[in-house]
């Protein structure tokens, strides 16, 4: 059977999702859980890649198994195997075919900044701290020029092998940006991204914020295909993946 | 002069907030950066003594000080100083006789519950998880026979020194209970507390939520007098001092 689990973590400890050479994954302690309740260790497959010190509300993947725990059962017997830092919210069967990467046709993130002069001593770990007062208006309106099918080039590290495998174009069907407090999100969907695609783009809009660039100003960094035109690349502390969309 | 300082902090690493022997306390932190500002280490008085591993999101102090620092400045001086689970909100010049303890006429707790079978992955050392439903319905009634000028002998530890120097008979003139998703908060305000007051509290409430005790229960829980007939102590980090109340 297919077993698709929605789980959540704190990516501080963590370099990111996918196995690696150096560092611990989110991806391994997630197997060293499923084979201890299992009693062998699966393949996995993951929604995505996360950067290093990136968190997730809901995180998907998929494995297979024959296992007999019916998967109502199995979000508490692996969370009894797993670091705090990591918990399986929800188990169920899907389709033999599901895979959590491909078949996903839309992920929503959130990048979430402090926006005060002083910091949350609880809070630390999930927002990048932006003192002085931002222009919330002036990013809603900058977000709006990101919505599209468009070519995010300026949005991607210059490293990135996704851009050599599938191209820069991608969908953002939604950008907003909310404040509540000294909270500020800013909440993307989009069919796929780039690496580092919504730091760069946290980035921007902050520059937008901070009056650096008028709104407007975002269609012509888009049209540059030059990452030196877009914004800073944001800390990876206050990315969060939201959610993950599927047609099950 | 005399200067009141507003703090928030994470206690999880903390012996509370008065100065002891025995390990780090807020105290002493909040001591050593006014020393490194100030260039003397002044007396600081704190608005109460706080158990270790309690929280504050509005923790009020006062010291004495002839530094020519204006008090807008402070914060930010200070919080240069301090460990990130420490922060000052606020600095403002009181008058000459004002205590943070002894000024205050109320001082408000908030007890945080997770009530869900799963942990929060972001939030584990803020909150005491419950796993199975709670009846927030009948902890609120039951809340409401706390409110009054009583003798809360029965909620008081029995090595309770306070009790022995001022009697267990205070004020509680708020307690309610309120429920947002996974998050059951009890908020209980009061004009002086007995040790771990709140904690015991916290417990009978639970006990009314799990359906142990009637509401009704908790009016010959306080007739009693005797702490082994109140609920347990709920563990510290589900506690939070939430504010102090002061005429200035």
């Amino acid at each position: 059977m297919n077993f698709l689990l929605d789980l959540s973590f704190d990516g501080t400890r963590y370099c990111g999702f996918q196995v690696q050479k150096n560092g611990l994954t989110v991806c391994e302690a997630v197997q060293d859980a499923l084979q201890a309740v299992l009693g062998n260790r699966p393949d996995v497959k993951g929604c995505s890649r996360t950067d290093s010190g990136v968190h997730a509300e809901h995180y998907a993947l998929n494995f297979h198994s024959d296992t007999r725990i019916p998967p109502e059962k199995l979000p508490l017997a692996i969370n009894q195997r797993l670091p705090g830092d990591i918990r399986v919210n929800r188990a169920v069967v899907v389709d033999e075919e599901f895979h959590a990467r491909y078949s996903a046709h839309a992920k929503t993130y959130h990048y979430r900044i402090w926006n005060s002069p002083i910091d949350s001593p609880f809070q630390q770990a999930y927002y990048y701290r932006v003192p002085n007062p931002l222009d919330v208006d002036a990013m809603s309106r900058a977000a709006g020029y990101f919505v599209g099918r468009q070519d995010f080039a300026s949005l991607c590290a210059a490293d990135c092998e996704t851009a050599l495998r599938s191209g820069t174009v991608r969908t953002i069907t939604d950008c907003q940006v909310s404040q509540k407090g000294p909270v500020v999100t800013i909440s993307v969907t989009a069919d796929g991204y780039l690496y580092n695609m919504v730091r760069i783009l946290a980035g921007t809009l902050l520059w937008a914020g901070q009056g650096r660039i008028p709104p407007q100003a975002v269609t012509d960094i888009l049209k540059a295909k030059d990452r030196s035109k877009a914004g800073p690349t944001l800390p990876a502390k206050g990315l969060f993946l939201h959610r993950v969309e599927y047609d099950i």
